[in-house]
């Protein structure tokens, strides 16, 4: 993955076992009354994530000092929200998906009813692991997700999403899809990651807000060069996928070359944004080349 | 409605003209940018609902000295999320429902894709507007209620629901079904009015607790008499659909006359449980007593 930073994978692989120590934990016992709902919420979440959110919060908390301990229902939060919105996302009325990381999807595993009940509990399960925490910044902490979640974030770009397919949309107006549907999200990591060590008025935040908005759209651009160049199995949600369904990709837009470009020149921009943390921000800068040079 | 209690009658309309105001105000700009998403979400929430919930939030408030600006919040929160647990249960896949508040339902006025969405927006919206109040106990009270909403509360009633249906179901395992569907989000209602006024270890909560508890099934075997005894142009939504899908009801349980009992039993037990607050707790004896009066 990060063949010249070592230190950096292993990093990644260790917040990505945390992570999903965590989510398994979160589901170690039968909770709902419905057995079937807990199977259904487990199954949406639980698995070979990319876990990236998490490990954004992760290395943003760290890298302005918070303990990993009081970051877990950040990330833990951020990846139940993100594991709603693929539920809901496969469903037939929406990308009518079959396999989602190298799985049947929940409504091909169960039932369209489970998988619309376990999105939505799951969105739910996210707000209550943060409010259980009790962290002295809660209201911030919640207003962040749930800003970057719904209508004027991740719900708002889904809906551009659908309204487009089968439409022609310019680079813009693609970027500006791909800021709500996936760099919202990936902005509330960040943040997120931040407030839990620093108040909301730290000047460090608006620089990480511009690393992660970057960051964001390399990691989205990244997806549309693997739908293109990478194979089923490695990624574990099929190939080729966008293409078919005449999505709208940056492949597409600006050609392969084009897009890779436009994925360095945002590494670079999500790099720049760092200067302001000096060598402390070493690992989030990683991260950002990680985006770009993942395969999968 | 009410009446020999023309004061508790005003009351509970001023309230609902002030939650209905307070949600208008939500959705008087477009913010999604996608405007067929804000339309669904609108339409899935704006219009003659009950509000009882809400109503129950400005109440039990009110009842406890809270001022009724710093209610609103709350009072928009759960009234969100009943919005969108309607959107989603009407979807084909749940209980396939074409009309509901004398309106087409949201996927039949718009679309599966923007009814699913629009749902999950409007949750995330619920836990966005408890969070900008910041109010001193926004983690209680986000907290509250996402337990309310989530596996071990409304969603795990849905399922429970969901997977009783053509099965037989008796009193008992009627009235677990319904204390998680319907109970927990009007238990929330009333623990958050509360939690606006007073801090988590008053013990009138504990007492208000049991009130909601005793209301919230009485007010669930109402919703079944009605389905028997009412009609589809005062109830908005088809009078005998319960029975016409087998679903367990208590008249059919009990007998009307059976059900009516229980429901006079259960309107006994919230007043008594009030009986701490003395003669401040007069609205909220108002609105038991209402809970099983009402024809719609």
């Amino acid at each position: 993955m990060l063949a010249d930073a070592p230190e950096g994978t292993r990093r990644l692989d260790a917040d990505r076992e945390r992570i999903n120590a965590r989510l398994e934990a979160l589901f170690a016992d039968r909770v709902a009354p419905a057995e079937r709902l807990d199977a259904a919420m487990r199954h949406g979440v639980i698995g070979n994530g990319k876990r990236l959110r998490a490990i954004l919060v992760y290395a943003t908390g760290r890298v302005l000092g918070a303990d990993p301990d009081a970051l877990d229902p950040a990330a833990l939060a951020i990846e139940l929200v993100h594991a709603y919105s693929l539920v809901h996302d496969d469903l037939p009325a929406m990308d009518d998906d079959d396999l989602r990381r190298g799985q049947p999807t929940v409504h091909k595993a169960f039932d369209e009813a489970s998988a619309i009940l376990a999105g939505d509990a799951l969105q739910t399960l996210a707000f209550e692991v943060l409010a259980e925490a009790a962290h002295p910044r809660t209201a911030a902490l919640v207003g962040t997700l749930a800003r970057a979640a719904g209508r004027a974030g991740m719900a708002g770009g889904q809906a551009l999403d659908l309204y487009a397919v089968g439409h022609r949309l310019d680079a813009e107006a693609l970027a500006t899809m791909h800021r709500y549907k996936t760099g919202a999200l990936i902005r509330a990591a960040v943040r997120m990651g931040g407030l839990v060590a620093v108040p909301e008025a730290d000047p460090r935040l608006a620089a990480l807000d511009r690393y992660a908005a970057a960051v964001g759209l390399a990691f989205q651009i990244q997806d549309d060069i693997l739908d293109v160049v990478g194979d089923t199995g490695t990624l574990g949600k099929a190939a080729g996928a966008d293409a078919a369904r005449d999505k709208p990709t940056y492949p597409a837009l600006l050609g392969l070359d084009g897009a890779r470009a436009r994925a360095d020149a945002l590494r670079d921009e999500a790099l720049a944004a760092l200067a302001v943390l000096g060598e402390a921000g070493e690992p989030l800068a990683d991260l950002a080349r990680y985006m770009i040079e993942r395969d999968y």
